[in-house]
């Protein structure tokens, strides 16, 4: 009777990696143990509460009291969809700043919803070149500057007061990507006066992806109210999800969508770490592994391809010395040793390696294993490291 | 020099509920148990091969050979946006055929992508009005004929083949809602010829909700292939994904979104329990089920909503009897007896139940013991049943 005799697939059992690549980052147990209670309806009142604390500790996270604070079901791009899609009407110019793969994808996105997306060209690697940004900005009758904090292509980490200050010159608005610093470089929403940022959960906050927190100010709210046209997405429309969210600002609250249950268990833990830790010290502990990992690539003869003063702590993109294979390195150190490092994106494909440290993946233990095991999968493309990079890294560790 | 303190969030403990609602449904301890598996990397060779395995499974459960049967990383309502935002281009024609709330929410959908919606009116807790929706089909330009084979809001089982018929006058596109069918009622995507197919994780196949199965015909994927105009939605862009998924015919992968990997660990294990027990098994559980629930409905004085010829197995709307507080008697089985029920959607708002047999919800024991509960909350409310419902329940078991 049935169309077809049913596949017989085997359970997976997959392996422990250690999780050191652009993301997702390494979970929790606790974490885990968290999704794996049972499911309450998405209308129980104990997830309504689950909900509510959701946003509360979202807030926390983002440095900020804006009321629309929530998890877009969906994975950080969704969020980074949302974000467009809600904040620009068809038509409207946003000054998009490209300095690495993520600028890119934003600039598609605008074109996508109707939006003239203004680009600011700018080197992969480095910030946004702030004349150029300063001369679109002011060309253009844009009301949406954008850029990204945490460019997870080339480990760039962007400094904001400028853009905000470039922004204020006309009053505009400020569009944030920081899916890869959120829980580790302080965002300051409220601080940098943010009008829409959005993250992802599988980077610095250790929950797995699937979720996508988003902020917007009172005055993003309001620009988004007066819209003349509705958001292309119902799925993403913020108004929509407000009244379904409540404590966003809705009050009596309104069924949109079926919200991720098990999701929303695991992102409650996972912010529930972030908060017993707290901000301060998850940043230091972030800051701390990245300047170990530093010192020992360094010691190795390899070199950053940022700047030091442009660093993520999360991402740190190493250069790949000359005569050694990208692809048989990562290989080996996922089949012999179980850690995952990230290739390069875009223009940086084969030029560099990604290696994140970021949220319970930023640890002492997991930065001396990868100096160690890289040293190992070097020698073997015949790449003879200068010093040891563990005996630098013990070194920083030992006085820092 | 943080910007607030960090709140203090007490630990989820979720108490083990009886899902009997519009979903989500129960969700078996093995789907959790593989979703607390470490995480892969989204690019992990081990992950990859999840993502093929999580392809046959789903072609299996849709019945079809379609290339083009992925997991969109969203809910429900992000594979129905996915769907029409994918097949309809803007200023095309679209007869939508509305008997509930999701038709609504397409013709919603529909109006926001661009599309000219045509709507069908229908009666909510009835079938599609045939003639109507063949008169609607002549008189317009429309390529895509959609209707929902399992209207969660009603709970009317909608057959298909009359609509195949119609689009067929003209080579048109059937574009199906399946969200509360797969799983329980055979869809047949190929025998039905259906080129556009979603679904929801969160009903008859009891994974927690956070992932779209969808299907594409090839002529679909072809139509789509041919498109003037790029889809609205980078995140919902098929043809982005087919390259991502590439056993749905991309060949090469080409990194697009970080996939839920938790999500899909849950997807492959609930879908491997379905092709355990085999479709035609899981839909003679879920006739034999319900018809045991109406059996007891009907002998409790209580009556069905839906004519017998388009009841769901999955979803049962049963009628609130005159004098008898809807929210009280939902608000007493939770509380009591830890069994959510849910209310009715839209016009059958306090006139309906809607009672989920769903996955691993549709079990004699849940039938049973709901019709325990109900009788009890009657009671409270006033309301004496004609006979009891668990004996006529028994009885129907003893026999069927």
């Amino acid at each position: 009777m049935s169309f077809a005799d049913a596949p017989a697939i085997a359970p997976l059992n997959p392996p422990r990696r250690i999780l050191l690549g652009p993301g997702p980052s390494p979970v929790d147990d606790r974490v885990l143990r968290a999704m794996s209670a049972p499911l309450l309806g998405h209308l129980d009142p104990l997830f309504v509460r689950t909900m509510d604390e959701v946003q509360v500790l979202l807030r926390y996270v983002f440095e900020t009291n804006n009321s629309l604070t929530i998890p877009i079901s969906g994975t950080g791009s969704a969020g980074m969809e949302a974000a467009v899609a809600n904040l620009i009407e068809p038509d409207e110019e946003i000054v998009i700043c490209i300095n690495g793969y993520f600028g890119e994808r934003m600039y598609e996105m605008a074109t996508r919803v109707g939006a003239r997306p203004i680009r600011v060209e700018c080197e992969w690697g480095g910030p946004v070149d702030l004349e150029k940004a300063r001369a679109a900005w002011r060309a253009s009758n844009a009301s949406v500057l954008f850029a990204v904090h945490a460019e997870t292509s080339t480990g760039v980490l962007q400094p904001l007061e400028p853009l905000r200050e470039i922004a204020d010159e006309r009053d505009g608005f400020l569009m944030i990507d920081s899916v890869t610093s959120v829980g580790a470089h302080s965002i300051g929403v409220d601080r940098n006066r943010i009008d829409a940022c959005y993250a992802g959960t599988q980077k610095a906050l250790s929950c797995p992806p699937g979720l996508a927190p988003v902020t917007f100010s009172d005055r993003a709210v309001d620009k988004i109210r007066a819209r003349k046209t509705k958001v292309s997405s119902w799925y993403l429309d913020t108004t929509l999800l407000t009244a379904y969210w409540a404590d966003a600002g809705g009050g009596q609250r309104t069924y949109h969508h079926t919200a991720p249950i098990t999701m929303n268990y695991g992102l409650h833990e996972a912010l529930r770490m972030v908060a017993e830790e707290g901000l301060d010290e998850r940043a230091k502990r972030h800051q701390r592994n990245h300047r170990a990992l530093v010192a020992g690539i360094e010691a190795m003869g390899l070199s950053m391809q940022v700047d030091p003063d442009y660093r993520l702590w999360t991402l740190n993109a190493v250069r790949i010395p000359e005569g050694v294979d990208d692809a048989s390195v990562r290989s080996r150190l996922l089949q012999e040793f179980d850690i995952e490092i990230g290739g390069g994106l875009g223009i940086f494909k084969g030029k560099v390696w990604r290696i994140g440290l970021m949220g319970a993946g930023s640890t002492e233990n997991n930065v001396l294993l990868l100096l160690a095991a890289l040293e190992k999968a070097l020698a073997h493309e015949g790449y003879r490291v200068k010093d040891s990079g563990v005996s630098a890294a013990n070194e920083f560790y030992s006085v820092n």
